[in-house]
């Protein structure tokens, strides 16, 4: 192995002492002064591989290490610090720990490369605290969008507040921009949050895409009455209505199996909601992902008519609001290429190829350059949550294909 | 016609105006000064109809038309005056004042009814205060369960409180309490609270007897994880689980079409609750009723398979608490055939016989004696609401065919 597997996790023991909830569980606000801390603490190590460091307008930490041909656009590499608010230490975390000790290693080795490398810790990936995320992703690619700085957090203080309390200077966002050009790829490595590598054994995998996600909530509207006294074939039970739809969802998602398309409902609120009256209104989210744009589009076809079909039949009548819905984006196949050649290299054999169900920050990156990403495994599947865990050995081999990775994008030249 | 319906009329306008919500609305707690008013005002026409009245040690209303053989065990009549805190202005009330209508012909008409009439107001019929119902009913008979009076509200005024600032001394409950075979029988007249009559076109309708419901809580559980990254056949998702259940249930109860089994799931709450999160836990209540005993014991049975076959399919785990179970009670055969005569005699043809889903203080008084049931139009079904609304004339219908029934049972001499 060329990375030192024991300095990296001395990295995630050191950095999940800040913030730190209970005995694994990690609270790092996006802005935070616990957010600031886990910079100071990056930012040094990154000092030590030989990088200079800043925090941009946005409140991203970037670490350079200055390439010898300065004009090349950059490497960049990266995820978050920032945590759920009862969320794990691995989370975003291991993107960026992972990636400072590519950059330790390259170091150490006296390495020269002529590309400039970055490692950023992109603020305010998770999005709970103002209700949207991905913020200085989308941030040094202009592409926040209106009224975003006013949103407020639940203690009443906005993006704009908190910004500049964390240092940042919203007037010049446009110097904290990267000009179109200016990034040759995007890599970045994150646990899988979810339980397929567990299963399947595998450290790790090769990361085909990111899923688009349509999020809806539906709002169903029948008529309230006694439970007891108002007969089945009378009713407009709104519950009954939105239960159907539910498993009408989860059918969609199931229609051929092994395909990779998910569809949940997470969440659901009943009015008048008393044991004995009839749900008078319901209002309930729905999710469906699918990396293959046309599939899911026509799965969401199938869920409106469901929809439609079920709410008359049960004499209900309903509203859907679309709250999100972005594209598929598909990881560069020459930097799949890359990143399995590196899996071989260390003998990793059949390493699985799959698509990212959730968002993360190559998401919003994938609209200026191409960009790849490494899953590691994560102990049952379990993520935003302290029980999060990846093991020391797999973060070590995602550094170590990671750090392949890196050399092998040096190597091109233009 | 006998009762006089526009004095009818009248009682229901003045007694509206006590504890008065918006336009239509009521919210008059048990054992509160409101109610006090209530029985202040109830007990002004009850002694306007030649009856002395008094309060128990309970909370009741009682008036007494005292009848000329003081051996024979009394005619009960009654209903509540107390509403739900977001309540209409004729669920219990209908039942005391149609009674009281009842009563002031009788005296108006100089008869001398061998038997004594009472006319009784219960307390606390609602149950939401201390949530717990029927207080006064049950209460007269030594049927309240040990702990009771020690049941807090939202204030934390306890029962025993309560009942100590209405008057009451619950050192003397056994004074209050009416001894065995005292009460021949039971007449309550009630507006139906659900929608049939309203959609037969129908004014009254005999009542078969209270349906016995059960009450249950679900509490499946199974595992949380991202939306985005947990593939369909991996999931143990519960509130896919609970929305079979709930299908479940209704198909159970409509299985016989034209039966009058009702199942209805009112409340669900759901962790964590996040859009982007499988549901973990989902807590969910079930109400099934049927007036057929044998037929509600089969399909609970049925219901308890499902609920194990589902859990199972879903590799979710389950708990199920029983919270209420009650056994329907009819009323008197005797008794329904005389309300029925009673209707044909003023010109109503093909009345309906209609189980009653709610409870009502009957369902308390059917353990001491026979009882019968006259349940009276409401618009759309709509109750326990401001909304709640019956008309005058149904009224007055309902009052005449309860005044004809009381009549025919004083003809009863035993």
């Amino acid at each position: 192995m060329n990375i030192n597997a024991s300095r990296l996790e001395n990295f995630f023991t050191e950095m999940s002492k800040i913030g730190k909830i209970g005995e694994t569980g990690t609270n790092r606000p996006a802005h935070s002064p616990d957010e600031k801390k886990a910079f100071e603490l990056a930012s040094s190590w990154m000092k030590q591989a030989g990088m200079t460091t800043r925090i941009d307008n946005f409140g991203n930490l970037i670490g350079r290490l200055e390439g010898t041909n300065p004009d090349l656009p950059v490497l960049m590499v990266g995820s978050h610090l920032d945590s759920q608010p009862y969320g794990g230490r691995f989370d975003g975390v291991a993107g960026v720990l992972c990636a400072i000790e590519c950059a330790m290693t390259i170091h150490e080795k006296g390495l020269k490369p002529e590309r400039t490398l970055e490692i950023i810790s992109f603020a305010d990936e998770e999005g709970w605290r103002f209700n949207k995320g991905l913020f200085g992703s989308r941030g040094i690619l202009g592409r926040l969008e209106e009224g975003e700085l006013q949103r407020a957090d639940a203690n009443g203080i906005t993006r704009e507040q908190a910004l500049k309390d964390f240092g940042c200077d919203i007037a010049k966002f446009k110097e904290s921009r990267y000009k179109k050009g200016s990034i040759y790829c995007y890599l970045e490595l994150h646990i899988e949050q979810g339980p397929v590598l567990d299963i399947q054994e595998k450290s790790i995998a090769v990361v085909s895409g990111i899923s688009g996600p349509i999020w809806l909530t539906v709002k169903l509207k029948g008529m309230a009455g006694h439970a007891g006294s108002v007969p089945m074939p009378m009713r407009k039970d709104a519950l009954v209505g939105a239960s159907e739809i539910i498993i009408a969802l989860n059918e969609i998602a199931n229609q051929v199996p092994g395909n990779p398309t998910v569809g949940t409902c997470g969440t659901i609120k009943v009015f008048p909601a008393s044991r004995n009256i009839i749900p008078e209104e319901v209002e309930f989210t729905l999710d469906l992902r699918d990396i293959d744009l046309e599939r899911r589009n026509r799965y969401e076809k199938q869920l409106l008519d469901k929809i439609d079909e079920i709410s008359k039949k049960h004499g209900l009548s309903y509203e859907i609001s679309e709250d999100w819905k972005s594209e598929p984006r598909y990881c560069a196949d020459w930097i799949k290429d890359i990143i399995r050649n590196n899996c071989e290299k260390i003998g990793l054999e059949n390493t699985p190829e799959l698509m990212s169900g959730p968002f993360h920050d190559a998401m919003a990156i994938s609209y200026a350059c191409d960009y790849g990403m490494i899953f590691v495994r994560c102990k049952d599947g379990i993520s935003h949550n302290p029980l999060e865990y990846s093991s020391a050995e797999d973060l070590a081999i995602g550094a170590e294909v990671l750090y392949g990775s890196i050399l092998d994008i040096f190597k091109i030249k233009n």
